[in-house]
């Protein structure tokens, strides 16, 4: 084996047998898939001054190079001779795996029962949550003023970026429009922030069960996926510990989501502070997803993650879709909250160039933002709260006493976690037949937990209409009764 | 010098006098700013089982380790010391050349003349280029109709895409509203096209002059940019020669944009058939950037390339922004037009699946898309276009007459290229020195060229007032005829 560099890249040259024997060239990406480690001397040919000739040429940007005692790069220049369009690496690596999970799915739901889906998390589908009408106002004098049909720079109006800065602003973590980067929607935002941190080969540490979109994202762009867990028994904390474990010097930022998307959990003050103390003795900065901030049940509070950093910087990712209820829209925001000017001007010019390489959000919905922001009735916000705490509560109570579940009780955002005892369902594989066979028994479809790369656990959405939500209960309690099997009375039982 | 690889890539080490002759390591993607070919020989520690010694580490990325006989990857795992920050690759080499050349320039106002900007290619910027009232209606119909604030799957509602599809289909070039992806912009639609087709490492045949955008995406992505010319005594006609003189076995796209941004010139059938014809010789499929389709001059004709086409495949990547005159709106879209089976189902899937990493368009805008396309009056496209045709004439017939520059009329979009006889102008350095000279002066300001990779040129965009578009020409007369040196009559002349 031989590797081969030249002006575009490292090539790995493997003498095979379809070639007789003649090196053959690919690029040095492949060799990432390969897990051992290879001695490898290198000279100039400057020094050495033998070169290898070009033999022609085969598809797909591999090279036919014969050897005469030295190496210099295949410089032959030839047409393809035939039609061969693949997608990149990048396309072929977007792996989405909650779609992976459910087209694997047979999702046929009982004909005698109408399906209740609490699998996506839209709050808009069920039409018992629509925004507010200042919400639809602040679009239509957008249209009606005819000033936002143009491009807007890039990061977004400095008017919009200032009305968020307003709105998130504290004595603690002070914002000005600088600080802000519109994006289109919340998964930009992510996007710019994750893409601003890490070089591939670089690692993010990520919650287990998290969103899937870091993943999904990460991996796209050859980033390495570290997995931290956090621990159902304490109502989802953090494993300060294992994160802690994780990281090493490649690691370029930790993600934290508060509230929590899948588990509807929200961090107390105490246990972001200790999540910041790790964050600084590592000097890693955080990607703070809050796109549930302030989507927090009543007496419980949940400050934002910079407001408690006195020296790790943070950006936090936001946007209208939840708190709003208007997840089409696209409209996000990074909040950029530098500490001792470790960001600097770096991650800022990195952030701002990252976002002209799409633009960003619809301008009507940006210049709509400050109304929205400014003129959106507290009642509406509270209404939502109540409604969703409402909800998750009958949701709790009802599968609290179902023998097998073990639902966990969110404090916030829109989601419900319920682990599955496995051992008593001996019926089914894992979460997602578990899942499955609720569809084709109940017609009621809770994502599998596996999704969140936690298996054993499903997610169910509270955005339902509550008598959605108490039939999707009672067929649940159904189907765990149909197929519970008590622990066994011997003493080696394992279930305890 | 040595590399070696593990799991995670490749890596060069290096003795330097800093570590004492110890190896360093960094990975193998700084390779590539290396020009030399060395020749390096590989062996499998499986097989020589020495090893060496990690030897603790330093920060960023780089691993000291010992030699001894053979190579380890380096494995000590260290907690970084001290907070450094750094923007990635990717976000240093968004390189905006726009914004890199402008922000250079000095850009200080004659106080005496109101300022008249013709370099933004934003038809909305003077008020005079308003869209339709049933464009906007459409909008407030989507808000109204509350059917809109949810997600759409990321490449758009079916009947959004149908809509396009129904729109641009042709008998030559049949579109179903599975060969639709709705994007956020036409740039969003570019960027999916680029990452679907190209690697790091592969090369993109881009125009000279040429938008941009498609250089500032691809050299982020670690794609090798070729400009091809267009010919500007020719109607900046492509050079056939010297397009098919760059392509090679790492080629992976063509761009084609026509009509033209910044020329403003439209390709006959015939040199659409010419081009096709190269595509064809050597299997690369083709990116055409077709955002300005049917902004085309009465009497000129400009069919899509896709419909020319019987075994190229081509993605044509377009949207509202300039025909409906609303480009803040960032809806764009991608119309797949597969020959022979040549993209597959596997582009196809690269596309969904990269458009997954950010979703698409706002759904409003989606939900208004069907009745814009359908309920949009005949006049006003024809309106636009009548005023773009006319501005284009005052300001060629103007410019025509001015000693020193060379206009070429435009047969459609809304630029105009001026070229500057720079010999007879010897006051100035180049285009960007004429050009910020023209804005100290006369207020008067037009992108350089050198912008768009064609240095000696100035873009003048068309959609401005006929008032103002008037009078910046009388300036810009008035400065050329201050500054026009006429040729020397001696034998050698140089200028002829």
């Amino acid at each position: 084996m031989v590797l081969v560099s030249d002006v575009r890249g490292v090539y790995i040259a493997q003498p095979s047998a379809s070639t007789n024997g003649i090196l053959q060239f690919c690029r040095a990406e492949y060799l990432r898939m390969d897990n051992k480690a290879y001695l490898v001397q290198m000279k100039s040919t400057g020094v050495h001054g033998k070169t290898l000739t070009g033999k022609g040429m085969v598809g797909n940007g591999f090279h036919h190079v014969s050897v005469n005692g030295s190496l210099y790069p295949a410089k032959t220049k030839s047409r393809r001779q035939r039609w061969e369009v693949k997608p990149s690496e990048m396309a072929k690596n977007t792996l989405n795996p909650i779609r992976a999970i459910v087209d694997g799915m047979k999702l046929t739901p009982n004909p005698e029962k109408p399906m209740i889906s609490l699998s996506i998390g839209d709050p808009t589908v069920f039409g018992n949550l629509p925004t507010d009408d200042a919400v639809l106002q602040a679009l239509k004098d957008a249209i009606d003023s005819q000033k936002y049909n143009g491009y807007a720079p890039s990061v977004g109006y400095l008017k919009s970026r200032q009305a968020v800065a307003n709105f998130y602003s504290s004595p603690e973590a002070p914002l000005e429009a600088e600080d802000v980067i519109l994006t289109s929607g919340c998964s930009q935002a992510i996007e710019l922030a994750i893409n601003v941190f890490c070089n591939p080969g670089d690692s993010i540490l990520v919650p287990r069960p998290g969103f899937s979109l870091y993943k999904t994202l990460a991996v796209s762009m050859g980033i390495e996926v570290k997995l931290y867990n956090l621990l159902p028994e304490k109502s989802w904390e953090i494993d300060l510990q294992h994160m802690e474990s994780l990281i090493d010097e490649r690691t370029s930022c930790l993600i934290v989501t508060n509230p929590s998307n899948p588990c509807g959990s929200v961090f107390s003050k105490e246990h972001l502070q200790k999540i910041l103390k790790v964050a600084s003795k590592h000097c890693v900065p955080i990607l703070a997803d809050e796109i549930y901030s302030d989507m927090v049940f009543p007496g419980c509070s949940c400050p934002s993650l910079a407001s408690l950093s006195s020296d790790v910087p943070v950006l936090s990712c936001g946007g209208l879709a939840k708190r709003w209820l208007v997840p089409g829209w696209r409209m996000g925001w990074i909040l950029i909250h530098d500490r001792n000017n470790i960001f600097g001007s770096e991650i800022r010019q990195g952030l701002v160039k990252l976002s002209q390489r799409i633009l960003g959000a619809c301008t009507i919905i940006q210049g709509a933002l400050e109304s929205i922001l400014n003129n959106t009735p507290q009642g509406f916000y509270s209404n939502t709260i109540s409604f969703l705490k409402s909800n998750s509560e009958i949701c709790f109570n009802e599968l609290s006493s179902v023998p097998g579940l073990n639902p966990v009780m969110p404090s916030g955002a829109m989601y419900l976690m319920v682990g599955i005892e496995m051992d008593h369902f001996p019926d089914f594989k894992n979460d997602v037949d578990f899942t499955e066979r609720l569809v084709t028994e109940q017609s009621v479809f809770c994502l599998p937990a596996s999704a969140f790369e936690y298996p054993n656990f499903f997610r169910i959405v509270v955005t339902v209409p509550e008598a959605l939500m108490e039939e999707a209960c009672v067929r649940i309690r159904e189907f765990c009764q149909c197929y519970y099997r008590p622990p066994s009375c011997d003493g080696n039982d394992l279930d305890q």
